[in-house]
């Protein structure tokens, strides 16, 4: 069986990589100067809307785009699969880009390269088949369960529901720590270090996959809002006078939405 | 060699625990139900002021009133260690309060009960001998190399500065983000697992310590206002809204100190 990849960014290389050790992998990208990864076979865009699958490795934003440069060039059985970080908006534009005859498969592999260097084992793959039949869902589901991945079916509302808290937030706290530059110190805690590899970790990713998963996801917002209350509540117990400005702020953040998810 | 202990709260009996493995150990609480740990003997403020060294296990606000409880029954050459998590301010009241020939050791062991039930391998102890003969001070920072320490000597006002980082920020973030109520989820990543154990484990420190680490370390008022920066940063970048209001607390907390080191 053949799988395709559209993408061939970081982690579309290191998506295309592994799905390599299981299939028989051909890719497409738009910049004709990236290399593949080993054993993988880049081909054109007819060739790869001929394979059985085709999992898009593409920045959220770009997702729309995508979709019409790929629509005419899929044959009628090709299932696309999208490995966005966000669901619920992605979920949507595969239902109204893509012809209606088109298969349709929600993913989110919750790891990259990084996490994944030791190993697939304890790392989760969220999925939603958004228009599958079931044979062909279940088919998918024990792919990933082989590759020693756990999967987690839920929709794609619940995924950004929870993402707003396992990604977004995580992301959201790590860069706003690593830009004020924590210090490396002999007297560093556990749980200090801890900290610190999660603001390391964090600024690997790019910046316009931060802004996504802050921007798209309909439930970050509230997320932020949160965590400023958490800092507000943390600042009035030790009886910070600048309380009352923050609160100022929270009232702010829940008048005005800044998401684009409403665009 | 007997090793004298003030204080059996939640890490005074693990110190005295710990040194009861090499020492025999004696020590004193103001409350007479308190159970001392396996090993360790309950003596009178007398008894605990004749042996050659005693660690004061108490919280940092308590030291003056416990400097001033102890001073009299202090034999001559007994050394007075504090274990405090700021150490500038302690180490002037220690200066101010005891006899002037009572001999002096600042010392900020980095980890309690949890972080050591694996072992003391890799953690490490913060000394600064205030007022210590230069063999004294070998003796207990080899006696604390011999427990599997890394023993780091720094000034306190190098560990004020080093600590408002690694430990008040950490408990900073760590009660904020502990308070929101961050979910268990099946699609926690790596790095959100990390972040969410570094906030269950802040909150397991008493409240009264967590104030004390941001109110009495004089470099940690400034440590929380580069927080606040580095979030209106970060909120900058996604361009919301709230930005302005952020910039003004910012402001505000630059103006109006709020700790308690300049009372």
């Amino acid at each position: 069986m053949t799988v395709g990849v559209f993408g061939l960014g970081r982690f579309g290389s290191f998506w295309a990589s592994l799905l390599s050790e299981r299939f028989s992998v051909i890719a497409y990208d738009r910049d004709p100067d990236i290399k593949p990864p080993q054993r993988v076979r880049r081909v054109s865009l007819e060739a790869l809307g001929n394979c059985p699958i085709v999992f898009l490795c593409v920045t959220i934003r770009a997702v729309p785009e995508v979709l019409q440069v790929i629509a005419p060039y899929l044959a009628k059985n090709t299932i696309i699969a999208d490995t966005c970080s966000v669901k619920v908006l992605p979920g949507k534009w595969l239902l109204e880009y893509l012809p209606q005859e088109t298969p349709i498969l929600a993913t989110h592999p919750m790891f990259g390269p990084e996490s994944a260097k030791d190993g697939l084992e304890g790392l989760a793959i969220m999925i939603d088949p958004l228009r599958l039949d079931a044979r062909q869902a279940q088919f998918w589901e024990d792919v990933f369960a082989g590759l020693g991945l756990t999967v987690v079916r839920m929709t794609c509302e619940e995924h950004d529901r929870e993402a707003a808290y396992s990604q977004a937030l995580t992301h959201f706290v790590g860069r706003s720590l690593y830009r004020i530059g924590l210090p490396e110190t002999p007297i560093a805690t556990r749980w200090y270090k801890k900290l610190h590899s999660v603001a390391k970790q964090c600024v690997r990713d790019s910046h316009v996959l931060f802004e996504d998963m802050q921007t798209l996801n309909p439930f970050a917002q509230e997320m932020r809002r949160r965590v400023v209350q958490g800092f507000i509540d943390t600042l009035q117990d030790l009886g910070d006078p600048s309380t009352q400005q923050l609160i100022q702020i929270d009232e702010k953040i829940r008048e005005e939405p800044h998401d684009r998810c409403s665009e």
